[in-house]
């Protein structure tokens, strides 16, 4: 039997991460890549938006369509929060890559996202590795997205553990919380992959080691870019290793059952000193009172992941041609 | 060596917990009851406080004073969550005991526990049984208060697990968050008891009828007002057996090493859908921002219980004359 590869768009904002994850999707059979929608995060969407174009040209693979997101937050708020000093002013490790030579396509991301939802209604997975502004959009753009999209797997929120912009939140959803919250309740299939999953993911700098001595030409670009990457880890963490954050939510597209999860209702904290917290439900109580939480669409949380696994998935197939 | 019995003052909303918590206080010669101080939560505080001068007449101990508390939260809102589907519409188990003849002190519970902690500098133990107005009104009454009491130990809070108000909040926290907060941050020696804690802590079926076949004054009364709390927790749990909150609580004053702790900044979120929500900093990031949990003073949380010897020691006290 052969099986049909998965459909996906790659919402990014590349980040080091980000081109780990796109470089895994190229070498992943079991999805095809049909579009890359950008948004700020790593950096700031333009830059978003060559990153992606810069990244598809390193790997000859200018034949599939970048579409520009949004620059401002679901409520209009163009104050946002870049995390430079994780992936380099560039975003990629401070290399100076030449400025790419593609274009972003005419179409919002949104509008692309609502239009390949429609074209094959039920069978696209949109893997998203940022704020989820362009989401959110989509679905506001389109009463039915939810329902046509397959999928929503993101990487967003920390599960009961603390966060790693402040105690309380992780990166992508303090990014836009109020977009996160609408994608959450918004009755779309979504899973959420949160740092409580992904930093158990390492790659550790022998891992790194193994990278550099490959010939392949994803793991001799991604050499060249890791070491911001490696440096901010040490000083945040004090730790020798980087988290695998973006290409271990794709792995969940490619091969679910390396995580187990649980299914309830999530909502986001959209204010206050707790502003992009996530917040899961588990149902083990019934309320007295009416929540925030009360009959909302659930979605799925992932809660363990076969870390080993996953990390030698992934080293796997970047290191080799 | 004859130790002094280490002189507390229960904060309390009775409640059938708090029942048990102070009976069992009376049992333990560990401590010495210098003073109850009462407050809204389970009942009105108006309520609490005829509650708290009849387990004082039920106990023979109307030597003790009771400073009655605040009636409406830190920000004055009188809008209060009363918890009387849990401990019945009189707070103890609807069993129409007559009027206290007792009558409360002049002073209020704040400025009862402000000259209590001059009195005894360092040397006194607030258990604080429900929300945390009266504490929070005593550190603004007086900025030597956090300084001048000896320790604070509260029952509030679920850390890193769902609340029983609704999935981010536990009942005392959210009772009054801005309180809460104030508390935290005071600098004053706290230990937060939340339910991660004292779920674990459970009164079976079987352990209600030990204490009902005991001659023991405070298991008999125990016994009239237990069904209530037990046909709750059936209701919203799906389980036989209560949770003995703040009966723990209590012994975190009489014998801490039945737990372990941990020493964090804990913030609490004030506003939005998940207010009351406790969320306790572990340290184990170096945030690149400064963050509202930054440089703030920290608290004891504990984190483990030995259940099992937490059960047995309340049965023990509470069976036995």
């Amino acid at each position: 039997m052969v099986l049909e590869p998965k459909k996906i768009i790659i919402d990014t904002d590349p980040g080091i991460d980000d081109a780990m994850a796109i470089f895994l999707a190229f070498k992943s059979p079991e999805v095809e890549v049909i579009g890359l929608t950008t948004i700020y995060g790593n950096v700031y969407t333009t830059l978003a938006t060559k990153n992606a174009l810069h990244l598809l040209e390193v790997a000859g693979r200018t034949d599939i369509p970048v579409a520009e997101g949004s620059q401002v937050t679901l409520t209009k708020d163009t104050k946002l929060r870049i995390a430079d000093f994780v992936h380099g002013a560039d975003g990629l490790g401070n290399q100076n890559f030449p400025p790419p030579k593609g274009k972003p396509i005419e179409q919002s991301a949104a509008a692309f996202l609502v239009e390949q939802a429609n074209l094959c209604p039920g069978k696209i997975t949109v893997v998203a590795l940022g704020p989820l502004t362009n989401i959110a959009l989509a679905i506001q753009l389109d009463p039915a997205f939810a329902k046509n999209i397959g999928q929503i797997v993101l990487l967003g929120g920390a599960f009961s553990v603390n966060g790693n912009v402040n105690p309380a939140t992780e990166a992508n959803i303090v990014g836009d919380p109020d977009a996160a919250d609408v994608v959450f309740i918004s009755g779309a299939d979504v899973v959420a992959v949160g740092i409580n999953v992904t930093h158990q993911a390492v790659m550790t700098d022998a891992d790194r080691d193994k990278l550099a001595q490959s010939n392949g030409k994803f793991a001799q670009y991604l050499c060249q870019i890791l070491e911001v990457y490696f440096s901010y880890h040490h000083d945040a963490y004090a730790t020798r290793g980087v988290y695998l954050h973006d290409p271990t939510a794709l792995l969940v597209a490619i091969n679910p059952s390396l995580f187990t999860y649980m299914e309830g209702v999530v909502r986001v904290q959209t204010s206050g000193i707790t502003r992009g917290l996530t917040l899961f439900d588990n149902r083990q109580k019934r309320f007295a009172e009416i929540t925030e939480w009360t009959d909302k669409p659930t979605v799925k949380v992932a809660v363990t992941v076969d870390a080993k696994a996953v990390v030698k998935l992934i080293m796997d197939r970047l290191m080799y041609s």
